[in-house]
């Protein structure tokens, strides 16, 4: 029986770029479960940019974290006690279970998921982000075989999902990483038609020559000055399904320029998120799992070590440094 | 039987601001028509921002003007010599003209139109200005009745219409104009249940006053610090149609500051030209027809008088000193 917790919380708002101090992990005691209540054992906690929004007072859309809240976090676990008869010991379940070792939950928001593939995976490529890729480009920009298709954040755990998925569907994939490795990973390793480095000098020229045809479709995750050498290489009614604006996570200047592209070629630019859409996640998961299990969709991960490392880790994949999903191991 | 022409050519391209000598009038022989043609006298010429766009160097959806060129623009007038079987001499007839006092057509292009209604209308409410109105409104932004529209360079051709027609569906239709005369206008001759002074001090606040319930969909004309401030006042799941950017003619700065409302409100925005939807023009003039015809949409028009007043009037257009269509009386 375990009794005892460990939890980080939200010590106070970030003044530009997140700081290790901006957070305090500490020990709570587990309180007995309720009726309807079950217990379950973080294995693995996902990091994702989505949570720097949260820090802030509230702008985004969804409410701020309060200072001294448990951070939030998608998580998968098992089961280790349960008053609920819907959960039974031992199962394993996917949720919000925030930065914390364990947690109590009364069920809602909570699904069980199969053990056939590495559970990681229910974080991952075959959960909020990979859903978040299909949606947004399946559903959003819905590209067409031939069409020319440009993803940001092209390594991180979207953008990878976005440029096979379009690759599947007889597209030329672009991705734009930060980095020499990031890029050669992208190309090599998960099957993308170029990637351009957006920390390299002449960025722009080099997007001009990996996309010889102009751009049909943008993924976007980082917005600023990346968007806008996109939007200079807009074919005629090209989409831009836009999913994320990391640049401006810390304040910084996302201003877009390129406005005129968006009158001139007759652009569709349309914000998403996934949560609006789980109508969707049945088939966009079985989808993506069936390609996973054919190994057609590649993935990797980058696993920080126990509770203890998700600020530092959580800083670094802000910075770019991770490479595919970013997970922290919390037990096993 | 006319010998004489008179032509507007594009002499020189603006550098910054139109001026009049970026304009020549020249007088030319008519030449003799040759089988298939018809000589059109012109009545009415139709001035339309998209014209500055056209005295660049190409960069917007259409050609340049060549450099001697006739202006390109809108006309209606009467076929005054026909050697087409389509047209007889007397029919009135719209097209693409231009600055001239009669021009020469092979037909293509061409439409009949009804003496119903007062000729000047096939170039205002019930021609392309209005057909753009219709499609941006009805078929991009889709507004819903309760909800908030906002169209800027609401006094004009264009927005005259969108904030009548967001009326009709129910919506409460908000202008943006420049001055309060255009402004009184627009509340008092067009029905909007408010209008507020892009020049006035305190712009952004009167428009956060005028929207108590924020802001549904945005339908475009200006761009760059008036759309920035309407971005501020969406909705979730709000609509932007954006039909022009008539902020950054002159070379202005028309970045976009409010990116992450696209993102946090999830918006689509997209770009549109009517020209591309040609399809629906019979619908569309059928409706604004009939509403005028029954008295349920209003037109102004500001009438400048003789050929040769044309350049004037553009410059002034562009400055934001006409009330609703502006127009050339060329002849009658």
């Amino acid at each position: 029986m375990d009794t005892k917790n460990r939890q980080w919380l939200l010590a106070s708002r970030p003044r530009g770029a997140v700081e290790e101090s901006n957070f305090r992990l500490v020990e709570t005691p587990v309180p007995a479960l309720q009726d309807g209540q079950l217990l379950v054992r973080v294995h693995y906690l996902s990091l994702d940019p989505y949570m720097r929004g949260r820090m802030d007072e509230a702008k985004s859309y969804a409410a701020a974290q309060a200072i001294g809240d448990v951070m939030v976090g998608g998580t998968v676990g098992e089961v280790v006690e349960s008053r609920n008869a819907r959960f039974a010991r031992g199962d394993l379940v996917v949720g919000m279970g925030g930065w914390q070792e364990l947690h109590v939950s009364d069920g809602k928001g909570l699904t069980k998921v199969s053990r056939a593939l590495p559970e990681s995976l229910c974080l991952g490529a075959v959960g909020m982000p990979g859903v978040t890729a299909w949606y947004g480009l399946l559903e959003i920009a819905r590209p067409k075989a031939g069409e020319t298709v440009v993803v940001s954040a092209a390594s991180g755990a979207v953008g990878s999902v976005v440029g096979q998925l379009a690759k599947l569907r007889g597209c030329r994939a672009v991705g734009i990483a930060g980095g020499p490795a990031q890029c050669e990973h992208v190309v090599r390793d998960l099957g993308f038609d170029a990637c351009v480095d957006y920390k390299a000098e002449g960025f722009r020229e080099a997007l001009e020559a990996a996309t010889p045809s102009g751009i049909d479709v943008v993924f976007e995750n980082v917005g600023g000055r990346i968007l806008d050498a996109s939007l200079r290489r807009m074919n005629a009614f090209g989409r831009v399904a836009l999913c994320g604006l990391i640049a401006g996570y810390d304040g910084q200047d996302i201003s877009l320029k390129n406005v005129r592209s968006i009158l001139v070629n007759r652009l569709l630019v349309q914000g998403f998120i996934v949560s609006d859409h789980l109508a969707k996640w049945p088939e966009a998961t079985k989808e993506l799992f069936a390609l996973v299990a054919d190994g057609k969709l590649r993935y990797r991960e980058t696993v920080a070590q126990g509770l203890e490392s998700a600020p530092r880790a959580f800083i670094g994949q802000l910075r770019g440094e991770n490479v595919g999903k970013q997970l922290v191991k919390v037990a096993t």
